[in-house]
């Protein structure tokens, strides 16, 4: 191990000239390696995890954070078994305290009653397992004073000393994700000075800043009306980078747009930067996990969501976060392990592609859109390639047609229904309730509609249909039979897998 | 084509020996071959098909009877597809319309506008295809005249003209289903009388008659409420048959228990009678299809239904009834090629079962059973290996606890919901609504419950569960967390399937 260390000290120390994003509009060599790794486990452990808030204020005290059978092992062979190709630890979230014994504060691990170092756990056990090790670090802290100080570059010197540690005592690191950066003016981070520094410490480490995107030019003074969705990303070289140089964009916890384009111009310059996606393996959202045990996505909503956001060069990690033993739950593993046996995933080999989507920006009606409104809930956006918008109709049983250019043959249907969120009693974390209780799908045949599909089980999140056989229409119709509220879908994706 | 039906006319001479069902615990070579069958497509077309109706009452005219692309060679090409090793058709129904040209009534296809032989149609695909082909045909006859004759043998002498069509101009026939005795005291029928004319024919069709088991011993005056129920037939050498010969049991459509044991006697020798089970394809309950397509069974649902009633020498029918075109729906032909591909049925291989059951039989506990009727609702019934009986609960988030012998090793668990039914607005299908809607699994570790599956979708009929991992406890709970109403369970199955 230590003479791995040291020979990629030496690799790094040759790597210098690669300090600097170069322009280009296509990917560089740390861009190649992070889509070619593609699917990671993201990891929220820490204060959080102890009490029953998502965001803590950097008041708890270190005794607070107390696992009883913590096995940063268990977290990476859970990982390597459930196919991931590299693991995203968060070392220090907004609250500020630190998962490794930092010599710059006291607020970590090592005033807990379990200094353990978890940094060294995971990085220690990615190696063991085969698997890259990558850092979250929160630019915001609610609990360092130094983020208080008159002068905030005395904040930035804590960060790029805890960067440093984290960048240099633990081996390769392949990836950094910096987030909270809403809470100031963007100039404030120094992202260039931070930047510099990781890459000479670690020329290939990706480095990438939550909601980097902007809808505007100009100063940024921070919080959230400023930032970009996914969907207002799929022009070349127009939209306006929050943080200047990075390797990637993150948009947390949104999905990129099928038309993403990931060009970007800067002072004259054009750059790709590729789209790293964030989503819970939970169905109630949480990040860090709590007292009660939360369900799981459907292996269906992962399949479809797994292929949506690894293809066109980007990438994506689920957010797994152990419970308050320090041990990731048996139902959160199982689902995971089960959509790597259903994709067959495997390390070494490419990541599987879902087939053609064939409906992406194809005419789209529908016999109603809600309150008229064509323009923001007209059925153009169930097929514009965008999971922010949606069609929303303005009746229980709505029916909406696609109509092909030519006849198509398709074998796959995938359905995200809009849902209603209903707050947890807990404060933190949501519900989604169904709308869409029966429906049919038909095929112009013959000069006739024929079904081809219809069922009275409740749609939910993500419906997905695999049929045994290809079947060729010119036009497709999805018609609700039954539903709770006016039915909404974010999404309907007509796909023909390959034989 | 001619050649072969020569052959199997001097088999079924030589073979006059078998004419009568041989006292005997185990299966005599007709029972064998049926068992090696297993899994058969069963067609109800006719009459019903054109009318919103279940049972007509024989007083529709020929001309009802109108498919407008009539095409048996589909029916059978999809049965071969879909795995079935042969094809059980209604010739004729309750209401005395028959698919074949029979020279002893003008109620029949050849009076209708499509005057096609649909049994040859069916039996000629089934030679092309390789499945073996199965007659089912109603003694209850609501048109027929001499079934209102003075002497009811002017009736029996023309079933016997009918059945001898039927078993002498389409080739081998490998089973005759007889229905609808319920509408006359059982002696009337002469059973003995037809099982001698069929094992005459066709030494190896395997004889049954639909609720051929009765709760009581003595003369059987007809109607339902003699009828036992599979979970009535748990006991060896003790239950009453209704009719006798016969070579196989019948109780549409229910489903039998685990502890079958097919074992009954008549007049002081012991006899081995298996049993068919017979299911819909459609989730709302009909035989013949109607106007409005109707949604199927789940996958999920179809995999343990399958296993459960091919298993222990037992057989499978599942309906799939053509609609007014006289084609098999693409939705129910989707989900049987489906099925297929999942089960990994194969033509000439021995069907696919199911893991150990482990949980048959097991000590249970509930919270609650419903008004305190532990006699009648009470946990054991959750897993007595029986699908007539269930668990009620008397609240709206009950749980059950398994007790184990000893630590087991699980991978599957399958969960049948009790639902609630509602009838259609056509009068005869009903919709089955569901009630659990959050549950969790947990198995017992390390002196605490832990966690290992949780679910917010609704279960609905049939909840299957497979673990990518073995599982060992010495107990089990099943807790629901949120339910319409109060939750009830027909069976909780824990099963090891092989590595």
């Amino acid at each position: 191990m230590r003479i791995k260390l040291l020979l990629w000290a030496l690799m790094a120390a040759l790597s210098l000239q690669a300090q600097e994003i170069t322009p280009s509009d296509r990917p560089n060599k740390t861009q190649q390696l992070q889509a070619e790794r593609g699917y990671g486990m993201f990891i929220h452990f820490g204060m959080n995890t102890f009490i029953e808030k998502e965001w803590s204020e950097g008041v708890e005290p270190a005794s607070t954070y107390h696992p009883t059978a913590l096995d940063p092992d268990q977290w990476v062979r859970v990982a390597r078994d459930a196919g991931f190709r590299y693991v995203l630890l968060v070392t220090k979230h907004h609250d500020g305290f630190c998962l490794w014994d930092s010599k710059y504060t006291d607020y970590d691990v090592a005033s807990s009653p379990v200094p353990v170092d978890v940094v060294r756990g995971v990085s220690d056990a990615c190696k063991k397992y085969g698997l890259k090790f990558a850092v979250y670090y929160s630019l915001w802290d609610r609990h360092e004073k130094s983020y208080q100080a008159a002068d905030f570059n005395e904040y930035i010197d804590f960060m790029e000393n805890q960067l440093r540690e984290l960048l240099t005592q633990y081996g390769e690191v392949c990836e950094l994700w910096l987030d909270g950066g809403w809470d100031k003016p963007a100039r404030m981070w120094q992202i260039p000075r931070l930047y510099k520094m990781v890459k000479e410490l670690q020329p290939h480490c990706a480095f990438g800043v939550n909601n980097g995107v902007m809808l505007k030019g100009g100063e940024d003074g921070g919080g959230f009306d400023s930032m970009a969705n996914p969907d207002q990303m799929t022009a070349g070289y127009t939209n306006y980078l929050r943080y200047f140089p990075m390797d990637f964009r993150l948009a947390d916890p949104k999905i990129a747009n099928k038309k993403d384009k990931k060009l970007y111009t800067v002072e004259g310059k054009q750059y790709y930067l590729p789209f790293e996606h964030t989503i819970c393996v939970s169905r109630a959202w949480n990040w860090f996990q709590k007292e009660r045990a939360m369900e799981v996505r459907s292996l269906d909503e992962l399949e479809e969501l797994f292929y949506w956001s690894t293809e066109n060069g980007n990438s994506l990690v689920i957010n797994v976060g152990p419970d308050r033993r320090g041990l990731i739950r048996a139902n959160e593993e199982d689902v995971l392990v089960a959509l790597k046996d259903r994709l067959g995933l495997r390390i070494g080999k490419p990541l599987p592609r879902n087939g053609e989507y064939l409906s992406v920006g194809v005419p789209a009606e529908a016999s109603s859109s809600f309150s008229g409104d064509v323009k923001n809930y007209g059925p153009a956006w169930a097929v514009d390639g965008g999971m922010q918008t949606r069609w929303a109709s303005g009746e229980l049983t709505p029916e909406l047609v696609l109509d092909f250019d030519s006849e198509q043959e398709f074998n796959k249907i995938s359905i995200f229904e809009y849902q209603d969120t209903k707050a947890g009693e807990d404060g933190f974390s949501n519900y989604r309730e169904n709308r869409i209780k029966e429906y049919r799908i038909d095929i112009w045949k013959d000069n006739a509609w024929e079904n081809i599909y219809i069922s009275s089980e409740p749609m939910g999140d993500c419906k997905l249909i695999h049929f045994p056989r290809n079947y060729k229409t010119t036009r497709l119709r999805f018609k609700v039979l039954r539903a709770s509220d006016f039915p909404s879908l974010w999404e309907f994706n007509v796909i023909r897998m390959p034989e």
